[in-house]
C-alpha cells in the first residue's frame, strides 16, 4: 500500500482520482480549501486536509511521507484565466514554484501534475497532436500550465524530482460542475436535465478531444506507478476528436428530447481543433481510455438526473 | 522621426540601444529605475524618465504618443533568477503583463522584447539553433523568457499588438558590468585589465554565441522598423560558437599577458553549447552582424582600460 497527497481533491478531477486511488489500495491525504466531502467523511482510508495552496507551506509539509504527490491545482476554467491573468500567475505559477522549493524537503517519489492539452498547444494544423508539437498556447490559462511544465523540468534536472506531466485533454463526466465557458458535455447535460438551451460559439463545428474523467484517474494512478520514466509529458485524451455539434446531438439522443439551441459569436483566435495523439501514454503508461463514450455520456447523464432529483 | 520609449534604458543593452536609435534620427524616451545618466543629460533629443516598471503603470502612461516600445526589462543574469525565481516571476513576467494590458490603451506602433537566446532552448544537439526549434529552459531565467514571449504572443493574437521578439545570445561590449556569473568577455577582459585571475567552470569547453552589443541594437532597431511582419521571433546572434578557452586566449592576445586560471566545478545541468541561427533575421529584417570579433574585442577592452584609469 502506499500513501498519495491529492492537491485540488474536493474538484471535479480530484474526487475521482480519490476514489480511483482507494479502489487501487493506496491511503489517500486529500488536500482542498474547502470542508471535506461527505466520500471523505466516509472512508478511514482518507484523511482530509483543509488549506491554502497558494498562501501557506502546509501543502509541502502534507507531502511529507507520501510516495506519490498528485498536483490538480489551477484555475477553474480557461476564461477566468483570461480574465485575471496576474491572479493566476500568482495563485498558480508562482504557488506553484514555492511550493516546488518546499517540496524538496519532502522528498516524494513522484509528483504527477495536471496540465492541460486542450490549450498548451495553440493552433494547429497537425492532428493528432503528438507531446513534442510546437506549444503555442494563446490564452493565460495554457500558458501559465505550460510555465508550469518548465518549472517541474527545472526541479527534474536540478534537483532530481522525479516528475510526471500529464496533459489532460477536455475531461468530463459525474461530479463535473458546469461553470463559465468550461465544461461542453456538463453544460449541454445540464440544460438537458433542466429544459434549458444550449450556447453553440460559432457554427459549432469547433471540435475537442472529450475523455472520460474516470479513464483520467486511471492514467494519474498508473502515472505514479510507472518505473524509470524517461518519458516526463504524457497527453491524455481519448485519441478521437468530437464537434459541439455532435455533443449536442449525443445529449439529445441520450435524454429523447431535441435541445433548444442559443448561438453565440465564436470567440476570436479560438482554437478550431484539439485532437490529442495519446500514443506514448499507450507505449509507457500501458494506458488507453477503457470507457466507451456512450457508456461515460450516459453515467453522466444519470448524474446530472440524480442531481437535480436532490436538489 | 519616429519616436521610441526604452524600458530599462539605463541598462547595458539600453545604453547601446538608445545610442542606435539617436544615430538613426528617433526622438528616444528613455525609461530607467535610476539617475539620468550623461548621455542621456547631455542629448535634448533624450527625455530620462525614472520610475519603476514592476510597481507602477507609469511605463504603459509613457509609451502614449511613442511609435515603437523597447522591452529590455529582466533579472540582470540567470544566477539572480534562479537564486529567486519567485522575485523573478513578480518583477518580470507579472509585471510585463501588467504592462502590456495597460498598453494597450497606448497603442504603439510596435513593441519589441529583448528575450534570451541563451537560454530559452535548453540543452540541443541541433546546433545552430533555429527559431522553431523546441523550447526546453532549465533554469528561471530561460522559463521567464520564454513566459513572457508567450503573453506578448497572446496579446499579438487577442488584441492585435504588432510585438517582435529578438532572442539575443550573449551580448559583450562597452559598458557591460560583469555582474554574477554574467557576461564572459566582461569578466575576462576585467580581469585581463586588473590583473587579477579569471574562474573557469569545468574544462573551458563550454560553448556560446557571443554577439557584440553595438550589432545587437542596430537588429533592434530593424526590427522596430520592418514592415509588415508575418515571423515576430528572431534570433540575434553572432551564428558562431566560441568556448570559454577561445575567449581566454582572444583576451590574452588582446592585453599580451597570460590570464591566470581559477577552475571551478561545471554547474550541473548546465547547456554545453548554444550556437543560434540567425538566418531568419538576415532574410526578414536585412539584418546580420556587422563588427568583426576582433574590432568588437578591442572596443571593450579599450573601454574597460579607460574605466580603470577613470576610477
Amino acid at each position: 500500500m502506499a500513501r498519495a497527497l491529492v492537491l485540488g481533491a474536493g474538484g471535479f478531477i480530484g474526487t475521482h482520482l480519490c476514489a480511483a486511488l482507494r479502489r487501487a489500495g493506496d491511503e489517500v491525504v486529500a488536500f482542498g480549501h474547502g470542508e471535506s466531502p461527505p466520500w471523505a467523511q466516509n472512508d478511514p482510508g482518507v484523511t482530509w486536509v483543509r488549506g491554502d495552496f497558494a498562501g501557506t507551506a502546509l501543502a509541502a509539509e502534507t507531502a511529507r511521507g507520501c510516495d506519490a504527490v498528485f498536483h490538480l491545482i489551477g484555475s477553474r476554467s480557461p476564461a477566468l484565466s483570461d480574465s485575471d491573468p496576474v491572479a493566476d500567475l500568482a495563485g498558480t505559477v508562482i504557488a506553484t514554484v514555492r511550493f516546488l522549493e518546499a517540496l524538496r524537503a519532502a522528498a516524494p517519489r513522484r509528483l504527477v501534475f495536471v496540465s492541460s492539452g486542450g490549450t498548451v498547444y495553440g493552433p494547429t494544423d497537425r492532428l493528432p497532436i503528438p507531446e513534442d508539437a510546437p506549444t503555442e498556447p494563446i490564452g493565460a490559462y495554457g500558458i501559465n500550465k505550460l510555465t508550469i511544465e518548465k518549472y517541474l523540468g527545472l526541479h527534474h534536472r536540478r534537483h532530481g524530482l522525479d516528475t510526471c506531466v500529464l496533459r489532460v485533454a477536455n475531461p468530463f463526466g459525474e461530479h463535473q460542475v458546469c461553470q463559465r465557458q468550461q465544461g461542453v458535455v456538463a453544460a449541454f447535460i445540464d440544460a438537458a436535465v433542466h429544459g434549458r438551451p444550449i450556447s453553440i460559439m460559432g457554427d459549432g463545428s469547433s471540435v475537442r478531444d472529450y475523455v472520460y474523467v474516470g479513464d483520467v484517474a486511471e492514467a494519474m494512478v498508473r502515472a505514479a506507478r510507472a518505473p524509470g520514466l524517461t518519458q516526463r509529458v504524457f497527453n491524455i485524451g481519448s485519441g478521437q476528436g468530437r464537434s459541439l455539434n455532435e455533443i449536442a446531438a449525443a445529449v439529445e439522443r441520450m435524454s429523447g428530447r431535441p435541445l433548444e439551441r442559443v448561438a453565440l459569436p465564436a470567440r476570436p483566435g479560438d482554437v478550431p481543433a484539439v485532437i490529442l495523439d495519446i500514443t506514448r501514454a499507450r507505449d509507457v503508461l500501458g494506458w488507453q481510455p477503457a470507457t466507451p463514450w456512450d457508456t461515460a455520456l450516459e453515467g453522466t447523464y444519470r448524474w446530472a438526473l440524480a442531481q437535480k432529483g436532490a436538489s
